[in-house]
């Protein structure tokens, strides 16, 4: 029983014909703009267009339906395929990047990852930055589909605990599930908006407000600067930023549940007040060591540590200030951090806060029982008992995300990255984090001067990363296609 | 329900009168060599004596039973005292280390680590060589009956999978375990003997081919030369200690089997297969790159891939080579290899094979579940089904030996220890390897110039790895003492 490629094959048909529109709108922007870019995404929306039409066409008058294998291949594929199409425009004159840089940096912006290899920003046509831009917020309500709608069906990474209720019981779950996406794009945007007006009402242009806006509510992190959030040099934008990130690192349904109310436990759930308690404990302890050990004003010791905190935890990877400079204890503290990751049903990247909250209750339960061999404590997620099976489901997601970090780490090693600059990428690229630590790769740096062979295999990184590992992982099982 | 102290309290004073009498030994080698520390041997082991003798006479006329939670207490109680009596020797003259060079020195030598403050070893007397791998000898042995007789009922870390077939059900168990005790201290004396025998003729002094066979079969790496294996520069020597190490990392309790005969299923332990596979791998991969990337000669080349690799797998830690020298992928590759360990009811340290075999059969299962989510497999560790429970409590382990570890990386960057050097002693001490990555520690480095907070950090650091952090653990649970 081999995955039928029709269904994927459909709708990436679909999606890239979004593409198109989305270089096709570029090409309008730089015709207004003159910025001389209205070629290469006209000529890019065309070509795009034109596969685009290819995929739809050749489905035309076959029969099927979509099944969990089917959506699988179809996200992986589309992970793949996407950033190459989105790439067209910065291949051609004038951007003129390699293939390689170009499909990096459109793999770095679908996957919200906020990693870059261009570097005079400042100096970069609008149409240009926009377009990275909007690579990362579409790619954002991208990841919120599929956290959403596939990823409960995979029976991977704990993820069946945010199966949504209704989806396995009767033919009324596709409309549902259609209001449901509706629902969820609308707040997408409207956080989106939001974020907008609060940016350019604290002082960013309107173009610089609607690059970030775009790029804080998919915690990505793409800015318009080379300096990215410390060109502001405003602790009100910072402050701002703060929030938005943190919204957008929570998970989308609870906002849905919040907005449309209904009882209380439904409204929250428990990775939110734990994501919430956990970051403010960081920023705490990290604003106490800058105030003490590095002598801070008390004001500056606290944004800064929230905002590069909030940044690193959400995973999306703005810099105010470059922390390489505080010190070996700020690294070390930043790159553990970057392990931890938001809410699951978000954009954010990394672990994720709600598996450490399993393992804990695993561990708890552990100890306990190695304390009291006959009490039966069962493992809870806020008022839910999880099945053993849930529990192990999230123990190997842990183990199989730091098996990649460090199966990582060492092929960047063998490629001739130094040992920090090597542990650092790897953890940065599968958490989709964007900057890491270190002069090459650090918040100050740039990833342009690395070689080929590692942004080919950063690439791997981001999209496995990005799609959970293991439904990625599964794609290489000759099991999935007997 | 307290769990008692009176077998702790009378356990501990056998042990000490077993220090004691080793400082004895120490003493009448000393006066033998006249090396002038006869005076301090004698005095440690009168006082040590004394304090043995208050320890079995206090509980003279009570009546107790060791039960599990006591010999839980026993055992952290017995790793944190007996360094420190271990160490009196030390801290008198003419060795004159200060209280904590002293207690890490001897903790380094009683948990197997091998990390050392001492310098100038070619040059040290014979009686305070022979105390430190006296140390490491009678750590390693002590470690061994932890893991045979104790850990299997803590039902932590998953070490339930080595529980003895009849410890459960009669009041035969008693002598059957003592005389496995017998067999294994035999075993031990046997593989320390003809290790001695082996290095001796290969051209190691007699004093050198002593100390090394105590520290070789216990894993745990101290020298009596400033280059540790590499002052021999002898690569029969080299594969001599090759074959040792991997010995000293094998459950004892297999080689009893082999030994005894029996069928054949009964003497094989799946992860010695294991073990040896892997580590073979290991050794191919990196005497290929050092071949190929750095031109060495084949037989070098392999000899001293071979030798690291194993030093560190076995969390051994000799020296044959700096390879902080052979670069960045070199150093990533030991770092990632110092998780891995030998066998578990070996003296090696760290996660331990069995645990990685254990994850990847968990791994398969969910990837074969979340295809076929009809199907049940089994999770199997060589021929036996494992049940869920003790799959979940393997995975309990190697996060939280991962959190000790992150945990302990950060406190050492707090303490001035630059990211190579903090990340490196992290793993290096809760592993119980010795040497790390980096100029300060590595194989040519020496702990001596680390702050003392350090030191004492990383003496909880080593205990903790020894006892599997979670038989440490539990004791700082309330629920304990309820």
């Amino acid at each position: 029983m081999l995955p039928q490629i029709w269904p994927a094959v459909l709708t990436l048909g679909w999606i890239l014909f979004a593409i198109s529109a989305g270089e096709g709108v570029m090409a309008l922007v730089a015709l207004a703009t003159e910025d001389g870019h209205a070629e290469e995404f006209g000529v890019s929306a065309a070509v795009t267009a034109v596969v685009a039409g290819g995929c739809v066409l050749t489905t035309r008058g076959r029969q099927f339906q979509l099944r969990f294998r089917d959506a699988t291949l179809l996200t992986v594929v589309a992970w793949i395929m996407v950033p190459a199409f989105a790439a067209l425009p910065l291949i051609a004159e004038p951007v003129n990047l390699s293939l390689v840089d170009a499909y990096f940096e459109m793999v770095s912006g679908i996957t919200t990852t906020g990693a870059t290899v261009m570097v005079g920003l400042d100096d970069t046509a609008k149409s240009v930055l926009l377009w990275r831009s909007f690579s990362q917020w579409i790619g954002g309500i991208g990841i919120i589909g599929f956290a959403i709608v596939i990823l409960p069906f995979l029976k991977i990474g704990g993820m069946q605990l945010f199966r949504l209720e209704f989806t396995e019981r009767s033919e009324k779950s596709l409309p549902r599930m259609r209001s449901i996406a509706i629902a969820v794009v609308e707040i997408y945007v409207t956080l989106t908006a939001a974020c907008f007006v609060v940016y350019w009402m604290l002082g960013m242009t309107p173009f610089d407000a609607l690059n970030h806006a775009m790029t804080t509510i998919c915690t990505a992190g793409f800015s318009t600067h080379d300096a990215s959030f410390a060109h502001f040099d405003s602790a009100a934008l910072e402050w701002a930023a703060i929030l938005f990130m943190i919204l957008g690192a929570l998970p989308f349904l609870s906002l849905l549940r919040m907005l449309r109310g209904g009882s209380l436990q439904d409204r929250f759930d428990t990775q939110v007040t734990t994501f919430v308690s956990v970051v403010a404990i960081l920023v705490a302890i990290l604003a106490l060591w800058l105030f003490i050990a590095l002598d801070f004003p008390a004001d500056a010791a606290l944004t800064k540590a929230a905002f590069n905190v909030v940044s690193i935890a959400t995973t999306t990877g703005y810099a105010s200030a470059d922390y390489v400079l505080w010190g070996t204890f700020a690294a070390v503290w930043f790159f553990a951090l970057s392990f931890m990751g938001g809410c699951t049903g978000s954009t954010a990247g990394a672990i994720k806060i709600f598996r450490f909250k399993v393992m804990y209750a695993v561990v708890r339960q552990h100890v306990q029982r190695s304390i009291y061999p006959h009490v039966v404590a069962p493992i809870r997620y806020g008022r839910r008992v999880i099945p053993d099976e849930q529990a192990a489901s999230v123990g190997v997601f842990v183990f199989i995300y730091l098996l990649a970090f460090a199966g990582m780490a060492i092929v960047m090693a063998a490629l001739g990255m130094g040992g920090e600059t090597s542990i650092s990428i790897a953890a940065s690229t599968i958490g989709n984090i964007g900057p890491g630590i270190g002069e090459v790769i650090g918040p100050a740096g740039n990833f342009s001067s690395l070689p080929d062979a590692a942004k080919i295999v950063m690439c791997l990184g981001m999209i496995m990363g990005r799609l959970e590992i293991l439904a990625v992982l599964i794609m290489f099982m000759p099991s999935f296609y007997r």
